[in-house]
């Protein structure tokens, strides 16, 4: 089968394709016939040695497709059109995975827009809820609110909590954007200093929860933008990822509760129980239409450096997609 | 009544004996007669003005004592003998508590002991229960094991939870001490570097949850110490609050979740909540003798600065306690 693969001792071009067997599913895994895969920030990290996230040489961390085989489960049966996170392996024509992450397409969703679900929204569910304990009404500020993650945030966050969302941006097309999936606040952080919008929409108590992309650069105003006894949920380090500074008394007296996260590292276990939950509590409102994937563009797997790229540039709004071509 | 509130003006002795009204239970509190109250670190960070926990210009965060009165609320009567957290104005001959916060003291306690138990013994539980999430046999770093929060966590981690603990002292004194108490693995911090002998103790998987009252200079040290998708307590800066340099990928790829508290500045109703699980949680084991305060020494009310000092100098083993003298 084709697959992407990463050669760190290229220069010019790390993606590398190849020709490489199918893989065979373990007891409990399917085999999928992939139709689609999505770009995420991990696998960027990953062609570029900053992080591991998989001992698998090929790339991708979520695919949508149709059950080839199944070992060993009968959660699903040949056929079956499902989408979720694999352990790397993803942008390639077959990827396994494990039979109690798979889940199942909404009928009237095409593969693309399957595969613009799993990472994004599992990652939205997990800090909003999981980590983050997201309460009705209660405010929340999601950084990057145009990105896979943040448009996702946005649409869990107004349809499951009734919350406040307050989003920073970096156009004014992209903030129209969150504003169409929900957004209460839309803060230009080119233009507008967001800790003091965030003061100001919040009668100067600050939000609830942060989603934080950023990391370093908007560490003091994070700061500031938390309420007492808020959460802070650092998933992303667009903007550095070594804080200088950090004043630990501060945080006590505000009793902030920080968490880091990256979703790929996480145990089968983990991503398992998490997939559950979101196909309890999410799935139904995608079924009905009332949340749904956002695309921002779909390139085929060939162009699987190009897509990253686009992402690398900031260029997006929502997921971009690798199609996979028809097989035989 | 006699009561030591802070002069932030003097230079030499900001403690300050004074004679003021004795205050009046609003509605749902109780007026305490106080027999003992205890020294905390907020105690001293208020003394010097580096923050201040509470509008009450008397010191003093928890008392132990005799209801002398109770405002609309028949949770207690006048005489029962009483501990718990207070506001501010713990030394003094009397003091206010919400009665949603008053534990009943075991029989066979003194006053003394009484008053060694509520800020310790609600921070432990706090700190490694409802932050920190300890699971039955879980491994736990608890750093300055021999001080008062450090010798209740001991207690409390083993008896509740059966968990592996792992403490740091700076002597052999105060580590024979906490092997009593129950720790499993002893790390004298000046002999040993600490990050080594837990990875040792662990299998070099790192711990479960660690209870830091250091911050800064053990900064990297903890981190490298943390299991992955482990939990990080903040309670202390004994060793600086400014970390220098924080690297959020590695806790990103750890999927640490730190979190920074006091339990001073928390609400009432989170005192109380945090109250009641504590009185179900652990004064059975109390009351039983399983669990027992540690007193290292008792001062006279009017040698609060003395008191105070004694912390500072980290000579105690355990609390130290205020004793007001018997009145009329």
């Amino acid at each position: 089968m084709k697959a992407i693969t990463v050669n760190l001792q290229s220069t010019s071009n790390r993606l590398q394709p190849q020709t490489l067997p199918t893989p065979e599913p373990a007891a409990g895994e399917l085999l999928i016939q992939v139709h689609a895969a999505a770009v995420n920030r991990t696998d960027i990290m990953t062609r570029d040695g900053l992080s591991g996230y998989a001992t698998n040489p090929i790339l991708g961390v979520e695919i949508a497709g149709v059950v080839e085989k199944a070992n060993g489960t009968s959660r699903f049966s040949p056929g079956d059109r499902v989408m979720g996170l694999v352990n790397g392996g993803g942008y390639a024509e077959y990827a396994v995975i494990p039979a109690d992450r798979a889940i199942p397409i909404p009928e009237d969703y095409s593969f693309e827009q399957a595969a613009a679900v799993p990472e994004v929204f599992l990652t939205a569910y997990q800090t909003l809820y999981w980590l983050g304990r997201l309460q009705p009404n209660e405010s929340v500020l999601i950084h990057a609110g145009a990105s896979g993650v943040g448009t996702a945030a946005i649409q869990l966050a107004k349809k499951l909590s009734g919350a406040q969302v307050i989003v920073t941006a970096g156009s004014a097309e992209k903030l129209d954007f969150c504003r169409e999936l929900g957004a209460d606040v839309l803060i230009d952080y080119k233009k507008q200093s967001f800790d003091q919008e965030v003061l100001q929409a919040t009668n100067g108590q600050g939000v609830d929860l942060i989603l934080d992309f950023v990391g370093a650069d908007y560490w003091d105003k994070n700061l500031a933008s938390v309420k007492k006894e808020g959460r802070w949920v650092v998933i992303g380090i667009l903007g550095g990822g070594e804080v200088e500074k950090v004043n630990l008394l501060a945080l006590m007296t505000k009793c902030v509760q920080l968490t880091a996260t990256v979703l790929a590292p996480r145990s089968n276990e983990y991503k398992a129980r998490l997939t559950a939950d979101f196909v309890r509590d999410v799935m139904p409102h995608m079924e009905q239409g009332e949340i749904k994937p956002i695309i921002d563009i779909v390139f085929p797997l060939e162009q699987a450096l190009e897509a990253q790229q686009h992402m690398e540039e900031n260029r997006n709004i929502g997921k971009i997609i690798l199609k996979v071509a028809e097989q035989e």
